[in-house]
């Protein structure tokens, strides 16, 4: 791991002024030195289907070597339906695929997530610690941050203003890198 | 309930010969004694996104017009990455909002879902239960149709070859109207 | 179901002070018109083991007979290691059994949780619900009572002083009661 | 990690003729090289209540020692009403105290079950690993072993005679001492 350390931002709302795109930008403020992120385009994917796996639509192979090229994955997502989005569902799904071929195998990965009420996405969090025991991800226990009560927490433009969510991001970014030390390839 | 028992199915793989498919048709040649199918078209809405709510998409007012004029939901799926495929969770974030209207409130609903692997969906069930707390649904409890090894189970043009799978979805549909019947409005 | 309504609760925490039962005290004192609640007692149940099952322990008996006569169950419960306190489900394994004898089964249930930490029990509830699938109970979706930061929330005599927690006791027995009328046998 | 690497066995069941004990036989018998299995005694612990943590169960004091000595976890348990047998959760939460004496904090674990019915425990499996999470436990993704119609694959003497099972939980155990040299402080 000399040289930089890469991490893939995913986050799970297309909303322009969504509250986890700002927990995202409020992470590239407090990256770790030598870590850099890059945050992945989800929106332009189709909706998945196998029967367009023989010929891959390009947005789903630029995900996908954006999974490889990572050290480890950062994910900021909102809850939806007491669950994962759609959204971000569908491109974890691309990125798992084809058979055999899934882009997310043995990589470090960290959960953040604000949401409107009061349980900060945990539920959302949980089902998504379930998928990576078959993506065989390797996820950071913790801190676990979760966010309520979103729309007081971020200013009109959509910069985070919660002084310990910020401060336990932080955290969560050095965790990512001290376990992607000991569990990475 | 005079009248027509309207069942919508939803079906949570676009692939064209997909097994959950196959589950679904199954349920159509077993329906009970006034009760109706008709399956939603989810492979033509857009990823979801909030922005969009303002001016719905004609695919998400349809979704929505087919949900609310149902007595019942009938839901077949696949298990992708141990969770809901996020083309079907896309579907069911869509004909939830926008915020107050959610279409499928006090819906009686049914599950049935087919897989390559041995656990019959199991995951992907339970997630989706979770969903329905939120979305205030009323899901059948027993019989759980999970069917393993679905590539077994099938034959060549995607019909349902396994006969106890078939009497359990006869089991279902008659579950779900004598539900319906109880917890319906 | 003329004349009295009958709910059985069930606590989850053994302390004395258990800020779980100062919930079931509250909704004691909530309840609807026509209800009475009895509390079992669920701490001198012995550790479940199928090899005592041909001679069930009288505490066994008594527990069975109370879920027997009960037109609904109400549990409030913490949240130990993020899930279900083990003492609430050894009562939960006890009155599931013999096989063929689950006295859980048809009883419309309501969930309540306090606990010091900032979900308010809410992942201990999803894995109940899970267990009412197996069960065969019909738990009532909302309101969802979970008080976080319990510390705060209760006198030194262990008393309910949060307000909007006690109104959504209420809310939850008049679902319970509305709920049951509606799936009771 | 010079010398024996230390695995502490749990078991979900209190049952004589446990198949679940059978299988913590069955990983006797493939231990690697250099690995040791004792196995808990979780039978004899009271019912957990914070009250009696002031002065601590004999049964209580030995178990923590036992999970602070072992270098790693092996858990074998069945599946109760959709989710952990009582009487394993019990174990769980005493050495999960007093506050801040999390016996488990930072040890890795492996999970194996056998069930009657067709999935293998694999809905408690599920809930184990949520339980990891705030224990601050390193779980091994996979192998999973989940061995379903548990009757059909033991001899009369509680052997396991699956073959294809045994060879897994060789993998498994492999899995976990390599995972533990990863992950272990």
């Amino acid at each position: 791991m000399a040289g930089d350390f890469n991490i893939l931002g995913m986050v799970g709302s297309l909303r322009k002024g969504s509250f986890n795109r700002g927990l995202m930008e409020a992470a590239r403020e407090r990256l770790p030195e030598g870590a850099n992120l890059t945050v992945a385009d989800i929106g332009n994917l189709p909706l998945f289907s196998e029967d367009l796996e023989s010929d891959m639509p390009s947005a789903v192979r630029t995900l996908k070597q954006q999974v490889e090229r990572a050290n480890a994955v950062l994910i900021a997502t909102p809850e939806y339906n007491y669950s994962v989005p759609g959204v971000l569902k569908n491109a974890i799904d691309w990125a798992s695929r084809p058979y055999g071929q899934n882009s997310f195998n043995g990589k470090p990965v960290a959960i953040m997530g604000a949401s409107i009420g009061m349980l900060g996405t945990a539920r959302a969090q949980y089902h998504l610690r379930q998928m990576f025991v078959f993506l065989n991800m390797y996820p950071v226990n913790q801190p676990e941050v979760m966010l309520p009560f979103a729309s007081q927490n971020f200013d009109s433009e959509g910069k985070l203003t919660n002084e310990t969510t910020g401060r336990l991001i932080g955290e969560l970014l050095e965790a990512l890198v001290g376990w992607s030390r000991r569990v990475g390839d």
